[in-house]
């Protein structure tokens, strides 16, 4: 018996980079953070310290950067394809990549009835995300957001559920259901309008949610799922991560009120957490598009 | 010479209240966090821990939560001054209150063309702020945002600085310039339409940062106080906090690229900060309305 | 064709538990935050929210407390391990289950000369924590370490590695190493002295680290594997995840002085991300006991 | 009328220095962040953007790697004098500083029995802090301490508080008490072993809150601060501020339980907050000493 290296990746995480096109006056703003990662054949890195196969982190942060300037970035998906092959074609001994892309949204500034041409401000905190992987030659497109905070004041019930002696919630057929959304969404090529795919994915998702008469919040993540599939033949598999971000009615009858869903407290922890991943039954699980991404 | 008890208040910190208006199927939402301090005449609490002057946090906190269904909580001004005047009259002894309301905003999610009755996506993570003050019997009302962050991608210059020994950083007529806006602006009344007030403050600060060609970033921040004061005679003071959000210009020459103002590294730390106050030469200053507040 | 649920989990995140032994005037104090998740038959919640067979994440919280009660917490490999079976056994269609929990460490004060008996103070960020895996029957237990932030003020050198032409780097053979550990082992059964074996483990990471002349950060990360299976026969595997915490020397000529090592900027992005595993490799690989952990 | 400048201030925040003594094998290490910012004759630059009198917050940068490097950094009051002293004296129309110091702690790694030379782990999240203001050639001197994290888990009550309409909390005789610890103290001047200083008062006021029968937050508080006053002549007051980080008991009566005060919830968010000053009657206040520090 011995002991061995097993799988392994190293990287550069959270290049911030903002770009500006100045092509002509009416500026463009792309807002990014960029994480690289690369596999191969990094045995000898990790048993004697060779870096004979190493492209340093501060290299793969310079081609973030220099690529941002050699083409205009462009869609992020499209952005990530770009440095994965490349990372992948030049540097010895890579054969894997993985990168990661965090798009921050920014808005013109209103200004005497139209928009300033050069000034802006952050469209909330709601990223657009992507997770390219390139693994021997093959290329793996996963697409999502994150941070999209939704709730619903009514339209959402919780009942019927098992019974223990540890059990002390009541049942309910009228409370509020909030979550933060993050959704994964592996597109089948990259024969794809990555906007417009994105913008109608997340106006699908947003729409399902809140047109749901929901049970459960699993339920409302399986309805939310499947819109997605539904409407978009070029999505294979959609996964979320939605905390049940709880809100609780405040008791006010020590006072001689009655409080009819109107007043809550709105908790951080501890929360639900639903996972869950929908997705078509006639396609290919594709694991390594999957592999290593922080959630579910 | 003696140990004595000098200035000192206590409260409930981060109350979050959601409170939902269900008068008509079309809900509405106010989502806001709110903490309360108390002073007066706590001396005793502090040497021999006699509580008999102090209403706890806990009570604190549920007169946050029953005000909310006593009656519709309306604008956060109106109901920080409820709650500040209630605390100074109902508790033996105090005879101060500062109450501070932040309030998250929410939007309603577009559903088939139109807005869904009561599903609902948050508005990003800029808030809106009030800090009231009641003190013996007066009330300054200090509202605010914070959070909101903005870039102009040109229409900034940095030059004529005094250099000495440890002088590096080069002058510059075209640089990117970038912060998150704390404000807050002291009202010399009450007989104000908060919300409306709120949106036309808003509203000027981003224009005026938008449209002013700027030198320095304390000119930006002189020029959105000013706008604020010349359009709203029911503001005395505006007080701004204004992190210099550094977006260094990536060099490029290492791989033979130019790089005119596309592509920047945006940093976190160090960063900036500039601090300073517009005020009308006219008004009698009120330094209890700012006592304790977290900023300059 | 069709739309169909896949693989899914729910339960309670972060579940805050402070559990004080006051057998003697001597406390003791367990600090955990407690992270429940169910997987099994829950098709039917997702497709028509039929909540039968879902246990509330309500009533896992409670269980967590309860259970805290019902006997001593101990060390929080068993505590997980009875949760994890209590859950599998009690709720209709559960046939697994994860249970991560994280435990904040606390010190006596010192007073007189000797440690309070009551009294403590929190011994820093680090968390030691453990996922343990129920999966139709047998258990998988892994435990860790977070937040364990190391340096070497030398030792450390960078050097061999491929140039492109993004490479701006220079090689060096002195150089600050830093990281925040987090580490994850799997036991290969359930006898084991869990609070010996975790200062065990620990402490020799903490030796390798230090010991280690490195010519990467990932050499570094194999002798800190390699020595904990070494010396710990009851271990498996070995993964870490080592962000390197660049401190950039400052390069003080502009006025004339020479930095030979001494003053270094601390940076907080981006960072390089290092992850890796260290194996025996004549085990059984346990993918289910690694499933949806949020690191590599 | 017309609108003016006000108060104003300028610097760059969070600068962070890594310095390690190399005068020997054995090395030291130094980890500070250093904030600091300049007041003076700064109109112009708010109402014109000319920057004559701005020293550029990047020189404040580069200064402070600089005298790290020109001599060794020491205790964070000399320090943070030395660079206030120098802004101040240098900068045309720079009539003020304030320099403020966290200082983050490490200790060697246990090896083979004896201490590594170079080889670090962090000592956890707490900070030793300094405030240095200069203000028209006088020195004032405020140092602290801030997260220190402490827990009484007996030796704590609460009651005998007013009760009203809002009232629901119970009173205890026994509870569990905990808290963060903000604290600063101001020094009379600048003849003192800061580092010894430091130890003491720290281990003054853990003590303090230990041995205190706590009969609220607030007696706590002031025990603390007249333990530093009656301990320490070389300080003119303390400044605390103690979050109440409430420890709520679980109710286990639905699983037929009693909870003698061993199992509770740890909450974040809403938690009291109690803050003073506690004082000499016989020195003189210096609220220029205080101006625009972030806490009560």
């Amino acid at each position: 018996m011995g002991i061995v290296m097993g799988p392994n990746q190293y990287g550069k995480a959270e290049v911030r980079l903002v770009a500006i096109d100045r092509s002509t006056a009416r500026h463009g703003i792309k807002d990014l953070t960029v994480s690289t990662s690369l596999r191969g054949d990094l045995d000898e890195v990790h048993l004697t310290g060779d870096n004979g196969n190493v492209l340093p982190t501060d290299t793969q942060k310079n081609t973030v950067y220099a690529f941002a300037k050699e083409a205009p970035v462009g869609e992020i998906e499209d952005f990530a394809l770009r440095l994965g092959r490349h990372f992948t074609r030049t540097a010895e001994g890579i054969t894997g990549a993985r990168v990661l892309v965090e798009e921050h949204a920014w808005q013109r500034i209103p200004v005497g009835g139209g928009e300033h041409d050069h000034a802006f401000s952050r469209a909330g905190d709601e990223k657009r995300t992507t997770a390219v992987t390139i693994d021997d030659g093959r290329a793996h497109v996963v697409s999502g957001l994150k941070d999209l905070v939704v709730l619903k004041s009514t339209g959402s019930e919780f009942w019927g559920y098992p019974k223990d002696r540890y059990t002390t919630l009541a049942e309910t057929t009228d409370r509020i259901l909030a979550t933060a959304v993050t959704a994964r969404w592996r597109y089948l090529g990259e024969d794809v309008d990555w906007g417009k795919s994105f913008e109608s994915i997340r106006a699908t998702m947003l729409e399902a949610f809140a047109t749901t008469h929901s049970l459960a919040l699993q339920q409302s993540l399986y309805e939310m799922g499947k819109a997605v599939l539904a409407a978009h033949e070029e999505v294979a598999e959609v996964r979320l991560s939605l905390p049940n971000k709880h809100h609780f009615l405040v008791d006010l009858e020590f006072c001689g009120l009655t409080n009819d869903n109107e007043v809550f407290f709105a908790a951080d922890r501890p929360y639900g957490l639903i996972e869950g991943v929908v997705t078509r039954d006639d396609v290919e699980p594709q694991p390594r598009a999957w592999y290593s991404l922080p959630e579910f």
